[in-house]
């Protein structure tokens, strides 16, 4: 029989800070906040914090790596509970997960176990659920935000049932899918809204979908969004990577890594997009942009996985179950694909014509060969 | 007499990637790389690895917290070195610092201690200094970077003199500021750029600065992106912070926060780029703009150091020496102030009418009273 291992992560208020010079690392205080917990300790524990975490792992083994392993999530705990302040927390179920409480919402963090990351997940979740759109430049703002999907809709007012059911909605997806309102009418007329109406944005589509038969209750809402939640080009976030991870179609990912600061990367954006836009409506087209510049530390272990150059746009077929994959062959990154060059690319994928097994022979030796580098393909520029 | 102690972060070859499914957090592998390092075995360890970053730290004290502490740094280390493959490192003078070598230049880190922030820098030193803009959508990427200070010149080709000088001149900045150049006459015709001809962008100004004088030596271009290094307005970086930080103005910065993701954020952010704009030639004026989003992991420490509500838009003057400071009142956010009630209130920080005395009244007993929550400022909406 296993016993139960939990951290307990309690948030009681942020005294601990220290009042030293304008910018400082946040550092430990010394001050415990992760707690090892026992069915005996268990109410006491309990009792003593009013906001909770709960880590829930297996017993720690004794072996050097797994201790290393274990220490550094301790530390991530420490340091995102000295800074985040403000939820109640957690039930469990699986093992090495965390969940937050928010209300009588449960939610799970099936992001990147980091302190920075967990600690913008749960400020994103202390924010209001919708944002409330109300000047010009507002607009603009809103108009901007093309990596999330997005709704806004237009009401009455704050007290409009309407309004409560879109709010009420809005908290199952909660931070995933940014939800806004407006009460103005020249901020609904910039957008086409009429009265009640809410719109559905695709990331990186121009053109919204009003929802159909308003006005809509809560259960409506929630199941259009459900419905729609797949988008033809989506960003991968830290904060939900497993989760959109496990999100595949039929076991494969199409995969494009594009830095969007980088004008190589920027440029094979804006074709990705445009493919997106030209196949929305293609319900087993789903391509994942993967920004390197939001995952410094998976940079090489993905260089070394897929046997890229990440310092160049690419795309690819992966298979989701082993990590194979075939990327596209772009020889030159100042000669990128057409829009109509990546469709094609795309269809033979769709079509099962490029897959990740046609070149199995050369990959199949390669889980036992970690240790050598018998990697092929690009020479480093640095020494 | 005290001994100098020392971590070698060895990188010698990334084979430690375990080949999982798809994407994986990166864990430790079981392998050191972090030495600390004695007079007796230095020579071997330099031997033994081909790149090393070297991290200057004081004998760690028996207490709890500064033990914890050192323990999360060299975390940091173990974890970054996993992933960062490419660079020969270091040389020292100063405790707590870590110095990258790249080439005969020596650079230090003097940002967020934290492994992606750390990974991200080494990663923009290994890509080359110069970016080649060659088309109309990189023109577009080149135009739409707003927040760093950034050059462009147009050369006749690689082989160019005069572009040899930019590429030198570019790696004294690297990776702060951005360096491009084109060999392309319809992108420069678009740039308005003349042959052998550099380009100066202040961050958020629309119009550029010719260099005067071209051509140019290296010295002669380092010299003047040296004197104009102070822009008028500024995005904290957790890659710089700490260098950001200590280039005050008399003891003081102005700082304004402000989400970009948020609609508020966004339009407050405008507002100051028009005032930024509006006051390029007043060499006393530098405004650091923070977008939380960047620094999760500092707004509670913040929010309490500065007592103000970091999911709001603010602006403040702080004295960098006690982190005292006075804030901008903004009673509502739907009600921002517009650029020319900005532009007065600035003028009272300039002058001395507005500063962060005046109040010390109230602000005296505050440094020895960590414990208690005299915070009379908002009530916060969540629970």
């Amino acid at each position: 029989m296993k016993r139960t291992h939990l951290f307990i992560v309690g948030i009681y208020f942020l005294s601990s800070c220290r009042a030293e010079e304008g910018l400082n690392f946040p550092t430990y205080d010394g001050k415990d906040r992760v707690v090892s917990l026992s069915e005996k300790n268990f109410k006491q524990v309990l009792k003593k914090y009013d906001l909770l975490c709960l880590y829930y792992h297996e017993p720690v083994s004794s072996d050097k790596v797994a201790q290393k392993q274990f220490q550094l999530k301790e530390i991530v705990l420490e340091v995102s509970s000295q800074r985040a302040c403000c939820l109640r927390c957690l039930s469990f179920d699986e093992e090495g997960s965390l969940y937050i409480l928010k209300g009588d919402r449960t939610i799970e963090f099936d992001g990147e176990f980091a302190a920075d990351v967990l600690v913008e997940f749960l400020l994103d979740l202390i924010e209001d659920p919708v944002e409330i759109i109300s000047s010009k430049l507002e607009v603009q703002a809103f108009e901007r935000i093309e990596d999330y999907i997005k709704l806004i809709g237009f009401f009455k007012s704050e007290d409009s049932e309407y309004y409560k059911a879109f709010e009420e909605a809005a908290e199952h997806f909660q931070p995933y899918i940014k939800f806004f309102a407006t009460f103005d009418k020249g901020v609904a007329k910039k957008l086409s809204l009429k009265m009640n109406e809410v719109d559905f944005y695709e990331p990186f589509m121009d053109e919204p979908i009003a929802i159909p038969n308003k006005p809509y209750t809560e259960e409506e809402l929630v199941e259009f969004v459900k419905e729609n939640q797949r988008p033809t080009l989506r960003r991968l976030r830290p904060e939900e990577m497993f989760e959109t991870w496990e999100d595949d179609l039929n076991g494969i990912h199409i995969v494009a890594f594009a830095e969007k600061s980088d004008p190589d990367g920027y440029e094979f954006l804006e074709i990705l997009k445009q493919v997106a836009r030209d196949n929305t409506d293609n319900p087993d087209l789903s391509i994942l942009w993967i920004d390197p510049d939001d995952f410094p530390l998976l940079v090489a272990y993905w260089e070394k996985t897929f046997k890229i150059d990440l310092f160049r746009p690419q795309i690819g077929v992966v298979n989701v179950t082993d990590a194979d994959s075939v990327w596209m062959e772009i020889p030159d990154d100042d000669d990128l694909p057409t829009a109509e060059e990546l469709e094609d690319w795309i269809e033979d994928v769709l079509s099962g014509k490029i897959n990740t097994e046609d070149d199995d022979e050369d990959d199949d030796d390669d889980d036992n060969s970690d240790e050598e580098d018998n990697d092929d393909s690009d020479d480093d520029d640095d020494e």
